[in-house]
């Protein structure tokens, strides 16, 4: 198996940290919203205390306006860049941020936190109940973008940031990104959304909700009391599974496996036959390893949930932000595909925000946010400087 | 739950026989392949006897040269048009097939076979093992698209038919009319392949081995041991579920559901919420009481198989071919995309074969070759007009 697995592996997916690497990195936690103050949640419930797990690179500048706030994906986490002790592999974007790289550790005070209901060091499902003493399950209230960003606000207040130079996203964190510049404008001087939508679309809920069935249909879920005990690890791998279809392209798919069958003889009829079954169920199995089938749930539904036009139309959606808009999508993308992110940049600039969109020709489908780096980078890197520089000029002037 | 089904059902899904239905039909049985003379598998292995579900409609003439095969697609059977006797809901194809209709009886003899490893009627895993006396499950061998076209073939044999006016099929049933084209070319006289491909993509593999590892994931399905016990039922539902939303369109999910949410409050967190993921779920809840989960198993393997140009070019594919051929596409199918129906078109066009090409520009996605009929039925028919004119002058004037 292990011979499969390097042999389906390419390079930039092991991810061996580069030279410019930002070194060893840790986790930090902010703790907040403790008794009586818990955190009101959009939907009419209230949670507390939080835990939120968040990283930090780079140097927070004397004007505090050098910021960058990132914001993960579905099965993304605090740590961007960088390596833990002990571990090889960096972290998610680490080709994208550390020192000369597309988010310039040597440039900017760059912050990444696990969202709320996550599984990766915040407070989630998975993380106990205080007033049980057993983990939450399903006892957790459902959250959404709106709760993950008011969260992440807490956090800049507490690091003593007024204003983020930046924040920037791509899919799950395009919407974070969106909620930013809709929920805190005045908190932002610029947005990066990439690859992402204004509201999930019925097919996009689609995808998710057969993903939420596959790990409910799992008998160890056990209604989200699965901990202590067998976690649903075949429904998570199948929702995993159905996932990582979505997050390639036909293009990417056909020059990685072909139709090419595996060199060893099926175990069993049904067995993992085409290289593609294999790649797939390796990638399956292994996010259980690494993810809350919970967290999962909770996750998901909040992206489904998303609607950044609830109450708004196109033309005022954005009416109170300030910031600078860099639109970003990739051509093969087709789970978000790159007609929402125009449609993103036409709500900027019809509510008069300056904002650009560009569209990178990449096949990796919607990976590409975190595969196609170069060109990326280059567009990340100039818009930053462009805003930095008109920020830094005109607070030296003022 | 009833109300809902119909608020969700259109029209179309609900499939009342139009006055024009050719009325009540009854399937019959074709027992072949007896012991010694077994039937040769191209994987190897044999199997027999064998019982082949099939309909036939419309009345077959003196010179037996207007008999139109019909090839049903993954979850399809024999059962095209008309009702059964004590039924309400016609054939799968009944808008289609019929006296007047695009395939229109009073002129053609129609038949339909269920395929081989199938559950409605045709031998496959759910039939007696004549050696053991028990379902075969697992022991039932690996069929493929070439074995279930030669099955047909003795069909027409056994029907005394030695040349079919014309083959027609979408989806599965395409890569069956795509099958007859290569190996019994001068068995038949035209040839209509819809939605479909010469070989099975990656990414066409991926979503149905998604499925497989779905129902295998399900403890019920105990290695399709599960016959006089439960089903897999879980597991079944969510492969349909996965299937479904290929099957339909981005735009036909958003005219059909948009973002609405079910007016009633959601008996747990996480159960169904949005209309669509009540759709889905009533869809694959409904599908696990008509198809057997082996059968799924097999018969999307098959599809995985389903290379027509194993061992040839894309120029000479098709060499030995004599029949016209009318290429059907669907503009919002992105599951069977129309580049795919193109290469078909192009292969026939490479290897001298009479061949057209129509895109038919429908928002049902895949679905769009059982939903939208009109001006399907208008191209068929008067493609089968020419063909079957072409023919009946030919042989008159012999």
């Amino acid at each position: 198996m292990n011979e499969l697995i390097q042999k389906l592996t390419p390079l930039h997916e092991v991810r061996v940290p580069t030279s410019r690497s930002i070194g060893n990195v840790e986790t930090k936690y902010f703790n907040f919203a403790n008794h009586p103050n818990f955190l009101p949640l959009e939907l009419g419930e209230e949670i507390g205390p939080l835990s939120i797990a968040y990283e930090t690179y780079g140097i927070l500048n004397k004007d505090r306006s050098n910021a960058v706030l990132i914001s993960h994906a579905l099965s993304g986490d605090a740590h961007v860049a960088g390596t833990h002790w002990g571990e090889k592999a960096p972290g998610w974007w680490d080709d994208m941020v550390g020192p000369g790289k597309g988010i310039d550790t040597d440039k900017y005070f760059v912050i990444c936190s696990n969202v709320l209901g996550g599984c990766k060091g915040s407070t989630g499902p998975s993380s106990i109940n205080p007033q049980t003493g057993k983990p939450y399950g399903l006892e957790f209230p459902l959250v959404t973008i709106g709760d993950m960003v008011n969260v992440q606000r807490h956090l800049i207040d507490y690091l003593g940031i007024e204003k983020l130079l930046a924040v920037i996203g791509g899919s799950m964190g395009g919407m974070q990104v969106l909620q930013w510049m809709v929920a805190y404008p005045e908190r932002i001087r610029s947005a990066i959304p990439i690859a992402t939508a204004l509201k999930h679309t019925p097919q996009q809920i689609a995808f998710n909700a057969v993903g939420r069935q596959a790990v409910m249909a799992d008998p160890d879920w056990k209604c989200g009391n699965y901990y202590g005990s067998s976690v649903p690890a075949k429904g998570l791998a199948v929702a995993r599974m159905i996932g990582h279809i979505t997050y390639m392209s036909d293009a990417s798919m056909n020059e990685k496996f072909g139709r090419r069958t595996k060199p060893e003889k099926q175990a069993l009829k049904f067995s993992d036959e085409f290289e593609v079954e294999g790649y797939l169920h390796y990638r399956g199995d292994n996010f259980v390893k690494r993810f809350d089938a919970n967290s999962y749930l909770y996750v998901t539904k909040a992206i489904d949930y998303f609607n950044i036009l609830n109450g708004h139309n196109l033309e005022n959606v954005f009416r109170n932000l300030k910031a600078k808009v860099l639109v970003l999508a990739f051509k093969s993308d087709w789970l978000y595909p790159s007609h929402q992110s125009q449609e993103i940049a036409k709500a900027c600039k019809l509510a008069g925000v300056e904002a650009s969109y560009c569209e990178v020709n990449s096949t990796y489908g919607h990976d590409s946010f975190l595969l196609e780096i170069e060109e990326q980078a280059g567009l990340i890197s100039n818009f930053l400087k462009t805003v930095s520089n008109g920020h830094f000029n005109g607070s030296h002037e003022a």
